[in-house]
């Protein structure tokens, strides 16, 4: 007897009862995505590790924790760990591609990770990109899409976090990091939220910046307060520096075009967000469902991960929706009832003499595209109610051969334990009103 | 620059136009499942190898083109091959099921094969299994199922062809081969089709079969014809052998059930129809396609494969629909009209002044469920108007200043190159009905 029975540590089997509610889930956020002109895509599980770990792609720490191995033919690939770098994959083999390119991509990754709560070796990921347009519109879009999405599945108020790559980067600069620290530096501010201002700056003088620079670093990062006012003392900063001013005016027009989109969430301009991955060069960004769901999905504008694939840059950005913990908090909140089964009715049959005549009527029902079933157990009736309710059907439609012959059968809610008699022509109708 | 672009060998990139004829045909084959009262069940792409190699499972054969490898962790895990044990082991880990238990399952497997045409090494396989019930409906409702699947995507006329490895073991037993020697035979007889008759002889010989049980093996698997002449003549030949007898019942009340069901495929009883596989207890059945499509799906009862799990034997009966052949063959016949994106209309402004007013109207479309998409590059109309074309999109809204003073727009039909003035608060309604 082969052990264990059950899946390897932080992967999921999903029974039909969670089924059920992730297709419900997914089937509205691919109408949303679709909605905004996003278009499917799919990629393989299995990538050749030199694309995995193209330097400019996921990065070492995501390495650390990819699946991989020699294929049988004793090439090394692994299992994708998100669905940034196959896009971009896909966009470098694909010249004829027209852009903008708008897709969303809705599939399993693989992180061999701490398996904590809510945490998974194999989990979902929904991702929007829109590849080859430079304008703060397509980052702007791809927020309001999101938006709209975490709307259609019954969450209502939103907060957007924003920074921008470009200014935090000369403020970095201009704080006096040198150019081999910068990486360094967005890691540490990354981390403000987790370890507090105490311990970026430790973590800053730990890799190796100076207490001066890392004093001035401390400055800017707890600006906080009116989007207006963060942007004012943020311009005083950058003023001078190119890079700063370039951020500054796409952080204004991104907000700009959510308010044209009639997409107006709470802004938080938030100079310390870094969303530790390297590829990012233009506006990040971070949603926030209000009541305590927190952070739902970040993203942000990767204009050089193309480039490294193909040799020509192409820009890019896009947004990753949580989908696993949205999936959790949906569940929890019993924001969709759950359902056991799609199945309508159970056809019931009092005994053996209309068996086939139960059989009959449930094809004819499942022909018309009624969900239904039938015994296949033989089993007496009172067994078949009882299996029925353990599905949580909710009809059993009884055939009895007395009610054949007036052409009638009863049909029996299983909630509220009554009976009604149908005329067998009506039936139809009936199950598709339910 | 990282080489090769292209995904694995054997893998597939699937972009948004092919992407969206694979999701049509998958809706219907949902629906189809769930119609018959199937439910949705998905389990992990990795599995313990303890699990992929149990005795009993998919058989040598199948792990010698099995991805395995040891985790980050150094456990030994492999990707799924198929979706019939990790069935077998969800039913095997989940003693409160409630039986029978019917359910569908949609996901990819993956092989290390010989990658020619049409077989790839990332592949979709659609299964239907009903675990928990004895009865040959229980099978008939399986093919019933996948044959009103394949009705439902525009195929007319099936065959199937059935078996029972009980008759075949009591042949076989009758013929004269060992015990050691019957898997031997089963998988010799199995070759018919590629090889001949000639072949599976010499197979039979070079697998130690001796020559005089080898011809009486020859001499059964030969019987063809209508299936009552065939089912007469295999009743003489196992006669007297309990296992034997009770084949023909089952496969007489396969048939029976089917008929029941008001499916009534052409059948043809094979005598050679083995299916490799080691694990079929039961009938083992084939459904062809006309008109040269050939075998659609495939499977049979398994009774003794959850019981390898779980110390405890569970009925066990399904089919797998060969979805990737089918895709194929709607492809090449065009059975379904491609479509390249599923956005219904472009939304153009013919200058800069109203590009925000096409913005908000898009949203507003886009908010009442109509997919649009709108201009991200600041393009003159022209352009728009190209790329509207490219992308596919039938219907191009031109945004102007003289037009939205009167509450209008002009609506551009792509392929009948035709243009329309339209109200404003008409357009959702229009492009509804589109």
């Amino acid at each position: 007897m082969p052990r264990p029975l059950q899946p390897p540590r932080g992967m999921r089997d999903f029974l039909p009862e969670e089924m059920i509610i992730r297709q419900q889930i997914l089937e509205k956020v691919k109408t949303v995505f679709e909605t905004f002109g996003f278009q499917p895509l799919e990629t393989p599980a299995i990538e050749n590790w030199e694309v995995l770990s193209a330097k400019g792609a996921g990065g070492e720490e995501i390495l650390k924790e990819t699946y991989n191995f020699k294929d049988l033919g004793g090439r090394r690939v692994g299992l994708r760990y998100d669905l940034t770098v196959p896009l971009a994959r896909v966009v470098a083999s694909t010249p004829n591609l027209t852009l903008p390119f708008k897709r969303y991509q809705i599939q399993n990754v693989w992180r061999y990770g701490d398996v904590a709560k809510g945490r998974f070796r194999e989990f979902l990921q929904a991702d929007i990109d829109t590849i080859g347009a430079e304008s703060m519109l397509a980052d702007a879009e791809v927020v309001a899409c999101a938006i709209a999405t975490f709307s259609s599945l019954g969450f209502k108020e939103f907060m957007v976090r924003v920074n921008n790559r470009k200014i935090l980067s000369a403020l970095i600069k201009y704080a006096g990091v040198e150019d081999d620290k910068i990486v360094d530096a967005f890691r540490a501010i990354d981390k403000l939220d987790k370890v507090g201002e105490k311990g970026v700056e430790k973590e800053l003088l730990d890799r190796g910046i100076s207490t001066n620079v890392a004093k001035r670093i401390m400055e800017f990062i707890k600006i906080a307060g009116e989007p207006e006012a963060v942007l004012k003392k943020a311009e005083k900063f950058v003023t001078g520096i190119k890079e700063g001013e370039e951020g500054i005016a796409e952080l204004k027009q991104f907000v700009a075009y959510l308010v044209d989109m009639k997409v107006e969430p709470k802004f938080k301009i938030d100079l310390s967000l870094a969303r530790g991955l390297d590829y990012y060069t233009g506006p990040i960004f971070e949603v926030f469902a209000a009541e305590g769901v927190g952070s739902v999905a970040g993203g942000g504008r990767y204009d050089k991960m193309i480039g490294l694939f193909s040799g020509r840059d192409i820009p890019a950005t896009g947004i990753s929706l949580g989908i696993e913990r949205i999936i959790e908090v949906i569940k929890q909140r019993k924001m969709i009832e759950p359902t056991k089964t799609k199945v309508k009715a159970f056809i019931a049959s009092v005994n053996e003499q209309v068996r086939t005549n139960a059989i009959g009527l449930a094809q004819k029902l499942r022909q018309s595209g009624v969900p239904v079933d039938f015994d296949l157990k033989n089993r007496v009736l009172t067994r078949q109610l009882e299996y029925a309710d353990a599905l949580g059907i909710p009809l059993v439609v009884i055939v009895g051969s007395k009610e054949l012959e007036k052409g009638v059968v009863k049909v029996r809610d299983m909630k509220k334990r009554e009976e009604t008699e149908v005329k067998i022509f009506e039936l139809v109708n009936l199950l598709n009103r339910y």
